[in-house]
């Protein structure tokens, strides 16, 4: 099993790898596939999300609600808890889906959702390990999607370094 | 992939599998080990979880931190989320190590830890998918640990049955 | 103002100030008034919490939701944030008044409601300053309630000592 | 006491009240006041924050920590949780002083402090009550301050229309 560094991760945005097209629809397709295990029985919002980690593997999430609803985790955060729980810290990019609750749940996959950004709590969970240039990319369908940039997303942001004390 | 049901969890404390001093053994291992891949550069507190669905398969996690602290999630969560992710919500038992970050990382696996019981946010979040008699094994080494039940760690929660409007 | 000690709080609960039936009624009462300012549009369910600093003051708060369902903040969480915000760090006592959006909204103080036992999230916020023996008021209506202690609903707690590094 | 209308918030960022440089000192004033009163004992980060209503008062928020780091709650969400319990959801700007905790802390009112941009979370929650044209006053000093507003710090925001099912 690796042992972490104890360092505070560097930033994978600032790191060479791109992502290419094939890359991005692997994410949208994963990420529709994981939103129809969302457990949200309070918002019936489904989200799911696809982080492709720079081990190459793709680590996947959805949301997951609670009676107490500040108890809740995003899909986003489902992913990265997977990713890192597995050693996982530097990453390429994310792909998230999300949508009201399908009528039909057979149709799940191939609907067309509205473009579902990352809350504010994910934007700074993401900031931890990800920099300015980390894609974002907002999936609509399984090949409709736009990539936006975590700077864009969070700009000014409280990442570890104004806690430089 | 297995498409969910929509309705709330059934809580998983109620069903009749048992858990063996085995399973508790094999749990407390991933726990332990889990454990070394925790992102903690803030408080140097390493927390493990392992849990076992009643598919059978065990969900790690480690707790993640950020720079804003509130951010963060604990082991115990990491381990539900890449479960729910996966389609599991019924759950057998989960076991939990922590302690503070080992300054021999090799003697990790080894270590004699304190216990280290789950917060209360952590509580909160198995109460939705387990019941009063979901077993949490409180690891202090591979083969030491305790096992309490989540009714006697959470006794009247704020579970779905509140919200019941 | 008062400058801060900058120690880790001690647990209120085990100073011996003790809380008589006139206190506890009109906690009741602050806790139903503070109730109707909720903003909970997606549970539509309505808690307000009142907690008695040992300056004498009673701090309210109510639940605050957001579209980001884990971002919102509970009620109990609000009045100590307001307690704290003002400098009182020892308590006597809270008192939780919670259940669904009245019909009618004039009726909302004279409601008679379910027990709102506190969530986990906010069990644990209150360990951080409160001891065992901390009074929780679980309030039905302004004349009936029922009291148990923070250590009965939080036992085995992860409070500031698990983290003595 | 007002009862509130359980519509979803109106962003106050749109109303035509402007905030004048008086305004702005008395917030940059207060935050830094508040600030005072953090519960860091965790992170030793110190952080105020002052919430202008559009009743005039000003809600005043620090940031309060727990030995489960995510329990915590920031300045920001704790000044907004104080103005919401009294009713509040119309809101002006806020102001945020935020840095490590003073040496000497006679001087913590005078201190000049690094920005302290708003968490995502915060962001986030702000996001429910403000407008794009909210503004957050990045306070450095009683006198010394910059303004963004939230529409900077959270574009492409997951805000209630996100949910409109």
């Amino acid at each position: 099993m690796e042992v972490n560094t104890d360092k505070k991760a560097e930033p994978s945005g600032d790191i060479p790898e791109t992502v290419g097209r094939d890359d991005e629809e692997r994410l949208a397709r994963e990420a529709m596939a994981v939103r129809l295990h969302a457990y949200a029985p309070y918002s019936h919002f489904f989200v799911g999300a696809a982080l492709l980690g720079s081990d190459g593997k793709i680590y996947t999430g959805c949301n997951i609600e609670n009676a107490s609803y500040p108890a809740g985790i995003c899909a986003e955060r489902s992913a990265f808890a997977s990713a890192v729980s597995a050693g996982c810290r530097r990453f390429l990019a994310i792909a998230i889906a999300g949508g009201p609750e399908d009528k039909d749940r057979a149709s799940g996959r191939t609907a067309v959702l509205p473009e579902c950004p990352p809350c504010g709590i994910c934007r700074q969970f993401m900031r931890e390990f990800c920099g300015n240039r980390f894609p974002v990319i907002l999936v609509t369908s399984e090949k409709q999607f736009r990539t936006v940039t975590l700077g864009t997303l969070l700009p000014d942001s409280f990442g570890p370094d104004v806690l430089s004390l």
